[in-house]
């Protein structure tokens, strides 16, 4: 079973201009959005359909570099007003972050609505964004094979009921390890996992673990895939938007959203994911290629020790 | 090749009574420390020899645990006055915690002293005791194979100097993620641990990361192994050292310190963990055999994901 490099992937979530400031170094303004990051990383496998909001300020040069990476832009609306933007900071450890500033502009008032022809689409990503407006997408698509949802520590704190009511209708969570501990309470990521899949969870969650890799729970059991080992750190926006949008755009491309199937995805997210840290914003994805990711992919499965 | 149960470990530490409190619960005056935590671990492949320093409180039954275990105590000397004592609590989390009492009564002035018989043996854990021992037990031994050397935050704080010495004589130094960043200042875990194998260490890294499983960094590469994953954590204590005993105690088994060994012993290693950390103390190994931990051993190697 080869790839379908014609199979398409329904993302939906945020297109922004970020302020980004590590130790390593700062941009302004830089392209961003969970959605942008998403598709970026779905087309080394596949063909994205976004659905997300700009401004009047969004930039010729932005519109063109997702087109030619082959990202369906019908389903993203243009809004008198400005493009979202969020300003932060990450700390030494790279991990932690202050949100210096958060302006939603014409993100406030998105509606989500899909185009007649991403309706059918067998693949969803529901990338992190409020669960009121992924609920929205789910009541317009017409039963497609799999939904994969993203979310993030703001949502569990102000809109929980919300994504909790959400989550039997996604078979798919993937989440970082904080945000799982948030969610469930429980220290144990393996015990939190669980206990999302028995409250409703179809199928899976795949917990984020940033540097320790990512591991998969169902109800039959994990998998664990590792991160790959990056010892040039730039900036860590993204790395979660790109690891889900590669991991779905390798299952739409083999049509296969099968156990194995998934476990393997997790390497592909993982090889993705470790160029976009690579460079600020999306410029380390933009001179990398499949073959490059490729490359990543199979020294990932040599890192993995087995018997 | 098979395992040679006659094989024989060298390691040196603390023999101690803990008393130790988590959210699930607490003990008091219970066996533990470092070298009795690893010998018991490496029973479970092969003959570990203790040098260590206990008091007249040490029990019997103690001495009778460890000797039924196959654990050779011809260099534990009992000394005059109590056993080294620990009193802690763990956060919730089960990772950080308190020291809430440190009695080092007879460790005060524990001079490691190898046995005749001890000398010529090939494989040598120095578990997690100051590095000025460390190095006095080095002195001592005829040309081992394969030195492991354990450390932890209080040496890295107060004898750095003496432990930054001690690398170039080690071929691999166990080390928890929080305390390769301490030594280095590096708060990338796979880059900090290239940075010591080039100031000395011989021959690798292994990185414990508590749940997120190991990694073993050496010059020609890296190995990833998964924690098994516990869903029953009762106390963390000693899992850092039964990971570490077993993991040489499969080394010396197997008389093999190559690269591809050294990957599979992180799988024995995280084994064995898993159990030591569903009970207090020793209670959990106490009860589980080597049949046991070949099943969790092999339970890993399906956890780990591969194309």
């Amino acid at each position: 079973m080869g790839e379908n490099k014609d199979a398409r992937v329904l993302i939906v979530g945020s297109v922004a201009y970020d302020t980004v400031e590590t130790e390593t170094g700062k941009v302004e303004m830089a392209l961003g959005g969970a959605a942008t990051y998403a598709s970026v990383a779905t087309s080394y496998y596949c063909r994205p359909s976004v659905v997300a909001v700009v401004g009047e300020d969004f930039k010729d040069e932005h519109v063109d570099f997702l087109e030619k990476r082959g990202v369906d832009l019908k389903g993203m609306q243009r809004k008198k007003g400005k493009t979202f933007h969020w300003a932060g900071r990450y700390l030494p450890d790279m991990i932690g972050r202050e949100t210096l500033d958060t302006q939603l502009n014409v993100f406030e008032d998105f509606d989500p609505v899909l185009p007649d022809d991403y309706k059918g689409i067998d693949y969803v990503f529901l990338a992190n964004i409020h669960p009121g407006l992924q609920k929205k997408v789910l009541d317009q698509v017409t039963g497609p094979k799999l939904i994969v949802c993203d979310t993030m520590n703001l949502w569990i704190d102000i809109a929980r009921e919300e994504l909790v009511e959400l989550l039997p209708r996604v078979n798919v969570l993937v989440i970082n390890d904080e945000e799982v501990r948030q969610l469930t309470g429980d220290f144990n990521v393996i015990r939190a996992a669980r206990r999302l899949l028995a409250d409703g969870v179809k199928t899976a969650l795949i917990v984020k673990r940033g540097e320790h890799g990512s591991t998969l729970v169902t109800r039959e059991g994990i998998g664990v895939a590792p991160a790959y080992p990056v010892d040039n750190l730039i900036d860590p926006t993204g790395a979660g938007d790109t690891f889900a949008g590669a991991l779905i755009g390798y299952l739409a491309a083999m049509d296969d959203a099968s156990l194995p199937s998934m476990k393997k995805s997790l390497i592909h997210g993982a090889a993705v994911a470790s160029f976009t840290v690579e460079g600020f914003s999306l410029d380390r994805l933009r001179e990398t290629t499949r073959a490059d990711v490729d490359v990543r992919a199979r020294e990932l499965r040599e890192i993995m020790i087995t018997e």
